[in-house]
C-alpha cells in the first residue's frame, strides 16, 4: 500500500519531520510518499493561510494521480483539513485530513479529549471541526500554547510547555485523551503521552492508519452521480488556467 | 456606502446579471462594484471548483482594499459561500455570502424554508451550511432542477423549470418560502414569488440588503486578537507567491 | 416604505427613545411609525409582564392594519419578542422581533457574541430565544447588569456599568461582538462599541434594518393554508371581546 | 390535594368534559377544580388566540391563588401549553401545560411517538414544543384530522376519524404510543388505545397524574431570586390595569 | 395497584431504606412489592458493575411476572438504569429507571437542574443518561460528593455533605431543582429539600409516582412487532442457561 | 501485535466466520484471538439477549487479562456493542465495538451511509448507537433484510437479498456507503462492494484495522481515576459471584 502524505504548507523541514512520524507508524509494508506543497503559505495559522494552502494541495493530489504509480490514500497533514471536500472529488481512493483522523481516535479510545494547538485564532476553526466530524459532546476542551507554528522545532521549551498544557488539559477538563492540535507537533505524541499517563493523539501518525484501515474496504469514490464523484471538466483562467481538469 | 460583489467564477455575464440585481436591491444612495474574478473555474459546481475560486475572490478583495476608495462591504456571491472565513481576515469590513444572506433572510421572514438550486452534487455542500448557519432545523427540503450554472441564462424554459421546482418545494416540504440556490437565479426571484404566492429569496439582494444593515453596527474587524483578525504577514512561494500579506 | 414600531410596555418616554433611534437606522426614505402600548405593563421584566403585553401589542398591529396607510412591516420593541407568532398572523406583512434582529445580526458579523441585558430574571428567555433563532452555538454568554429597565434612562451611571459589561463579557467569553438585551439600551449601542473596539448591536437599529432588507423580498404572508395564514374568525368575550378578529 | 384545572377557552362544555377526564384520573384523593377562562377565545386554534388566552388563564390562576383554598397545582388546559412560564411565576405551585405533560409521559413509556392533533396549522407549534421539552427526537410524526376543536365533540365520525389517524400514524411513523394533541380528545384516549393496541395519552389525565407526582416533592417556587420567582410588582394601565400583581 | 421495585444490587439495607421510600410515596392504595438482587455486586459503583447488575435484575421481573400475583410496573432502583431496555421487553408493563424517573420529575419542575451524586466515576453515565433522556439542556451541572453507595447510610456526616454539595450546585449551577444521583439517598430528598428551599428529587419517591400516572394509560407492551415486544424464544447455554425465554 | 476477538454470543460457527474475516483483515502480522462466549443467548436478537450476553463477555475478557499472553486490543463481535464501557473498565488495553468501529469508518470514508441489518426490531439500538458514536447526522437510513442472525449462513438467498438490500439503500438514502449490522455478515462486504460499486464496511474487519491504528497509540487505560479506571474490588453473591473482580 502506498499512502501519500501532502504538507500543504511549503517548509519542506516540517514535511520530513511529519514522513518521519509517517513511516514508523505505517509499517514496513506501506510505502510512505510525503509531497512538500509547491506554492502558498510557509506556515498556516489563518484562514487565509488555509485557503490559500488549498491549490497546491490538489496540485499534489493531482500530480499523484498522474504519476507512473498512483498512491492508494492520501493525507492532508495540516489541523485545519484544508481541501478535503475537493481532494476527494479528485482522489478516486480515500482521503483523510490529520484533524479528522485524531479527533476519529480519540472518539474511538473512549471517553472525552482535550484539543491542544499552537495559537489561539486557530481554536475557532478546530472546534468546527468538532462539530463536523461529530465529537463536540466529546471534545472538552480547546487550548492554545502560542507557539507558532514554524517555533515548534526551534523553540527549546517546546516539549515542556506543550506537555504542560497536554497535562494541564486532561486534568482541567477531566479528559481522557488529548489530541496534538499540529502536524508539527507529531514527534512528540509519544513522549507526551509517557508524561501524562494517558493516550496522546497525533493526527499524521492517527491518519496513516486509519487510511491503512480505509484502504482495503474499496469501492472508493463511491457512487457515480454522488456529492464526490469527480467533477465536470470545464475551463480555468487566469493564473489557475493550469487547475482545469481534463 | 460602497458595496463590493464578488463574482468568485470567471464568467463576467453572470456578474453583470448579478450587478444589476444588486443594484436593484441596494437603491440610490448605494454604491455597487462587481467584480468578476480574475483567475479560476469559469462556474462552480464542485467542491473542487469551489476550493479553486477562493485566491481569486481574495485577490479581489485585497485589490479592493488596496484600492483609492476601498468599499465598506464585501459579498462573495457564489451560494457556497466560498472563501468567507479568509475573507473576515482581510475584508476589515463585513462580509457575507450569498447562500448565508438567503438563509437568514429565509429563517426571518418566518417558518421553514426550501432550496432550490442547479445540480444534485452541490446539495451537500447547502446543506452543511444550514448546520453551519443555525438554520438546520428550518431548512425543510433541498432540490436539484440539475441546470449546470452556465445554462441558467441559455436555456429558455429556466423559469419555467425554477417555477415549477419552488412550487412544488413549497407544497411538497410544507415550507413558508424558499430559497435560490445559485446566483444566476437573481433576476428571477421576484416573478417566481408571484407565482407561487410566498416569498422567494435570491442571495444577491439578500446580501446587499443585509450588508446595508451591517455596515452601520460599526466596530468591524472586532477584537485585535481574535479569530478574525489580520493575519500574520509570511512568506508565500511558488505560482501563489503573489498572495503574500504585507 | 413604513415601519411602524411597536413598544409593548406603556411607558411612552421609552417609545420616544427608540423612536429616535429607529429613525436614525432608517434613513430619510423610510418612515417610522412608533406607537406604545395602551394597555398592561408600564415595563417587561418577567415572564408574566411578557405574557400581558401581548393583547396591546397585537391590538396596535391590528389597529395599524386598519388604518389608512397601513405598515409595510413591524417590529416588536421588547427583547423577549412577545407576540411574535400571533403578530404574523395578524401583519400580513413582515414581523421582526428585536431579540431575533440583533441576535440575526450578530451571527451575520461573523463569530460568537456575548448578551448583555438588564435584570439575571430575564436571563432564562433570552437563552431560550438563542435556541429557538439557532444561535445557541453562537451565544457564548449571557449577562446581566442588574439595573430595572425603567432605570436605564435615570441612572447617571448606566453607560458606564453597561460599557464595562460588554467589555468584560467580549474578554470573558471570546466573544466577536456584544448584543444589547433590551430596547432600552437601543441609544448607547454606538458609543459603547467606539469603547470597546467590537460591534455592539442593538435590536432596534438592527430590527429597522432587516425589516428594510425583508420588506422588498415580498410574498407575504405565504402560503394559504400555512402555520402563519390568517387565523379563523370566532367568537371572543368578556374583558377581551374586542380582540375577537373579523 | 386539589388540582386546578383551566380551560384557557371560553367554552365551558369543553371545561365540563375535561374536568370529568381529570376527576377519573385523579381518583377520590385528590380534589379537581375546572376553571374556564372569563375572557378571550371560544377555542384555540392560531397563534393569536393562544397569545389572546393568556390573560384569562393567568387571572383563573390569580383568582385561585387568593381564594379561601388555593389549590396545590395547576394545569393549563390547552395543548399549545400558553402562558406556561408566567403561571409559574405567579402560582407558587407546580404548573403542567397538557403538551408538556402527554409527550412527557408518552417518552417515559418508551419508544417514539406520533401526535394527533386538530388542524394542520397548529402542528408547527405542538413541533416546538416537542424540542422545548426535549422529546423532539422521540416525536416520529405530528399529524392533523382537521376537525375543529369545537367539531370534536359534535362531529359523529370523530371517534372514527381519530382512531384511524392514530392507528396510521402508530404504523406509518413506527411509533411505539400516540399523544392525542387537544384537550377535546381526552374523553377518547382509553377506546383508541383499545382499538390500536398501543398507549394513547390524553394530557388531561397525563397532567392531573403527573402534577399528584410533583405535589409531594415540595420546594416550590424555587430559589427566590431564580427565574420563576415572583415578579417584582408594577403599574399596569388601561384596560389591563387590573392585571397588575401586588 | 401493584409496583415492584427492584434493587438491582444485592445489599438488602438498601433494598429497605427505597421500600420504605416508596411505601410513603405511594399512599396507602398502592402496593409497593421490594426486591433484592439475588445475584451480582453489592454495590453498583461502575460500568462493570452496572453490567453484572442485569441478570438479576430480570431475573427478578421474570419471577414477578411468573408469580400468581404480577405487578402492575416495575422501577429500577439504580441511577445508571441499569438493563431498562431489556426490562422493558419482558415486563409486558411499564418499566421505569430512577434516573430516568428523577430526570423528567426534575424537567417537569420547571427551570434547570443539578444532579449530586456518590463517585465522580459515575458522572460520566449521568451525563450520558441525560441525552438519553433528552434533559441534556436542562442539566446544568453534575457534581459527585465522593461518598461510597454502601457508606451513605453508615457515615455520620452523609446529611451534612449531601446538603452543602446541593446548595452549592444550585447556586453555582444557577439551578431551579437538584436531584439526588443514589437509590441510597432516597431518604434525605425531604429534608435537603427544606434546608435549600427548593425542589430535591429522588429517584425512588419519584418513580412510583411516575409508575402510579403511567399504569392507567395502559396500552402496553404496545406494538405487536415492536422494538420492546416480547423476544423470540432461544437457547440459552452455560452459567446463563436458565435465562432463557419461554 | 494480538487482538481479542469476542463474540458474545454461544454460536461457535459465527465465532469461526468472524475470526476468517478478521484473519484476513489483519494480515501476517497480528495475531488474531477468537473466543465464542461461555455463556448466554445462541444469537444476540433483542435487548434481553444482548443484556444476558454481557457476563459472558466479560468474563471471555477478564480469562484473556489472566491468561499467560494477554492481548493488546479487543473487539465485541456484536453489532449492539453490548458491554462497551464495562469491558473497557477491565480490559486495561483499547476496546471497540464492531458497530462503533463499523460506524467510525463510514464517517471516514466520506459522506453519508447507510444500515442494513437483521430484524427490525434491532434498528431502534443501532439508531441510538449512531447518536452515541456522534455520525448520527451521516446515517441518512436503517433498513432490516428480516433474515434471523442464525440463518445468514444458512438462507441460500442471504447475498441475493443484502445485495438488493444495500443497493437499494445506497440510491434511496442518496448514501455513499453502507454498513452491514450483523457480525454474521462479515464475509459479504467484499462481494457486496463489489456489485453496488460503493463501499460496504464490515464491523468485523473494520474493528480489527482501527485496533491496529489505536494499539500504537498508547497510554491505556489513561487517567488513573477516570471514568474508565479499574473498578473497585467488591462483594459479588449468587450465581455471579465468581465475577467479583479482585
Amino acid at each position: 500500500m502506498r499512502i501519500c502524505i501532502i504538507n500543504p504548507n511549503t517548509t519542506s523541514a516540517m514535511t520530513d519531520l511529519m514522513a518521519e512520524v509517517a513511516r514508523s507508524a505505517a509499517g514496513p509494508d506501506t510505502d510512505i510518499v510525503a509531497v512538500t506543497s509547491s506554492m502558498g503559505p510557509a506556515s498556516i495559522e489563518s484562514h487565509y493561510d488555509e485557503a490559500m494552502s488549498v491549490p497546491g494541495l490538489l496540485a499534489a493530489i493531482v500530480a499523484d494521480r498522474e504519476s507512473e504509480h498512483p498512491s492508494d490514500a492520501y493525507l492532508i497533514a495540516c489541523f485545519g483539513d484544508p481541501g478535503l471536500d475537493a481532494a476527494r472529488e479528485i482522489a478516486g481512493a480515500p482521503v483523510l485530513g490529520i484533524a479528522q483522523a485524531a479527533m476519529h481516535l480519540a472518539a474511538l479510545s473512549g471517553g472525552g479529549f482535550s484539543v491542544v494547538t499552537t495559537l489561539g485564532r486557530t481554536i475557532g476553526r478546530a472546534e468546527e471541526l468538532t462539530h463536523r466530524y461529530g465529537v463536540a459532546g466529546l471534545c472538552r476542551g480547546l487550548h492554545a500554547c502560542e507557539i507558532p507554528v514554524l517555533e515548534l522545532e526551534s523553540n527549546p521549551d517546546t516539549e515542556v510547555i506543550l506537555t504542560d498544557a497536554c497535562a494541564r488539559a486532561l486534568t482541567g477538563d477531566g479528559s481522557e485523551s488529548v489530541v496534538l492540535g499540529c502536524g508539527g507537533m507529531a514527534d512528540l505524541a509519544a513522549r507526551i503521552s509517557d508524561k501524562i499517563g494517558a493516550p496522546v493523539i497525533d493526527g499524521v501518525a492517527a491518519g496513516v492508519r486509519l487510511l491503512q484501515a480505509l484502504v482495503p474496504v474499496g469501492g472508493f469514490p463511491g457512487p457515480a452521480s454522488g456529492e464526490f464523484s469527480r467533477p465536470p471538466a470545464k475551463e480555468y483562467t487566469g493564473l489557475l488556467s493550469g487547475f482545469a481538469l481534463r
